[in-house]
């Protein structure tokens, strides 16, 4: 099977160097021309637009910043609904709004071309070892297509409903992510401004009802003052965006992204934005004029 | 050892059965007596008031509801330390403002009592199984000199720091359950109000970044609409007035405890006190006029 790459970043070309070691054909696109060039001597063939990848492939796989982007490469100018054959399979694996995705779908489907909106978590490290974890939206058959191709680049793809859905989700998991590590960061402040050592606390807390992922991940990152990403502040504003856009829409209230949100400007305001999300412990630091460092 | 234990409510009951278990002989004080029969009937000796039972021990352990009911035991008339010899340890179980922990402890000092604040995570099936986790402020020789008791009672005890640093890791701790329990809430709620199935959004994401304790223990409460505590929403008031109170008192401004503190008080007034604290969600499904349920 052919398939097609749009997007050769930081994610996408590690992503699409699993699909050649599992056997695929691909045809590559990039805007600039480096990635595409590492890619070529590896056995993919380089494409000179999206409606040239669109031409010669029955799945499409974009990953791209966010939803201008992804409607400028799909529905723009040389892009993959003037190349797409009636079914072929986009596969949308940047994280967007939902409403982008719906939108996007909705103008393919004239053609007769298919859609799921794929977004991944797991960043870089994960993308590079294949064990990237989709959010899919879309219809049952084209998700079932299009499995081995998910399981190439990831350990798990859960169907979460129709087209949309996978975005949904996307931001579902971003705003825990990013309110628990705010959580975190508050909890930390606290501690070290009544004079506990900061360490000692994760150590009590990690393996109770407290514990998580987030918390195993980034409070050593916190002691050790080591920022970098990771997941960047100005891709974590915005999905808070997309958060915050996609619930205003809906008519449903978000006070607790809108309260994180404010953090993050703040930071970015403040020279971070392209720190790791573990920098709002920066927020608390600076709000409570303190610094959360392991004491000896 | 000769061991006292004051308070044989819902987690001082079944501890109390474990110091039994591993061989301490116990002399307990209970304001109703209810529990102090059961006791005596597997070996324990009753006492007549908290310095009764101080008279006759050479560690005392509190479990009590908060601050005030603490300094009364402790420090009011016929209280511990009326009866409590020179060296005596007071270990206390109990979850308060680290702020009365040190009142405390420096009241005890004067007649030479030592003291230890040592609240547990775990609830009551793991004061019934014997792990809790004891976060443990106070001086090391006393911690090593308890450490028996606590592992007879806990799977874990870990010294945060001097006096109090047990009661403050307790308040992180309450920070990132109460706040990671609302970040969850908003995330299905803003997954429900987009039509997509909350149960899939769990499964999609529960083995990446948002995965925690807190999802993997109340995500299913929610579907299943079982709301039976678990921990009450008005104990997490009283944890979420301390951290305030304690926060305030050290100059340290904490935004998130201060709005899921106002959920609950949400929920307080709207007979959802007594119900367990993943109730946060219907914080979230009257704010957004949902429920948050599986669709099949």
């Amino acid at each position: 099977m052919k398939i097609g790459f749009i997007g050769l970043g930081i994610m996408g070309k590690p992503m699409s160097k699993n699909l050649l070691k599992a056997g695929y054909s691909l045809i590559v696109y990039n805007r600039s021309t480096v990635p595409v060039q590492e890619l070529v001597e590896l056995g993919a063939s380089p494409a000179s637009s999206p409606k040239e990848v669109a031409e010669q492939c029955q799945v499409v796989i974009t990953m791209l910043p966010n939803s201008p982007e992804v409607k400028e490469v799909v529905l723009g100018t040389n892009g993959v609904l003037e190349g797409a054959l009636p079914g072929t399979i986009l596969i949308d694996t940047s994280s967007i709004a939902p409403e982008a995705s719906r939108e996007i779908a909705a103008r393919l489907s004239e053609k007769g071309v298919r859609m799921l909106d794929a977004p991944v978590s797991g960043g870089e490290p994960k993308a590079i070892d294949g064990t990237l974890a989709f959010m899919v939206g879309g219809k049952e058959d084209n998700f079932d297509t299009c499995l081995p191709i998910f399981k190439a680049m990831g350990s798990s793809a859960v169907l979460c409903g129709d087209i949309g859905a996978g975005n949904v989700t996307k931001l579902a998991n971003q705003t825990i992510v990013a309110v628990n590590i705010a959580a975190i960061s508050e909890a930390l402040a606290l501690a070290t401004k009544a004079g506990v050592n900061p360490e000692r606390v994760y150590q009590a807390i990690r393996g109770g009802l407290a514990g998580s992922t987030v918390l195993d991940a980034k409070a050593p990152m916190i002691f050790k003052r080591s920022f970098d990403p990771g997941f960047r502040i100005d891709l974590h504003i915005k999905d808070l965006n997309n958060v915050l856009d996609t619930g205003h829409a809906l008519g449903a209230a978000l006070p607790l992204n809108a309260s994180v949100m404010e953090m993050m400007q703040f930071l970015k305001n403040n020279g971070l934005k392209h720190a790791d999300h573990s920098a709002l412990v920066q927020f608390y630091e600076k709000l409570n004029g303190i610094q959360v460092k392991v004491l000896s």
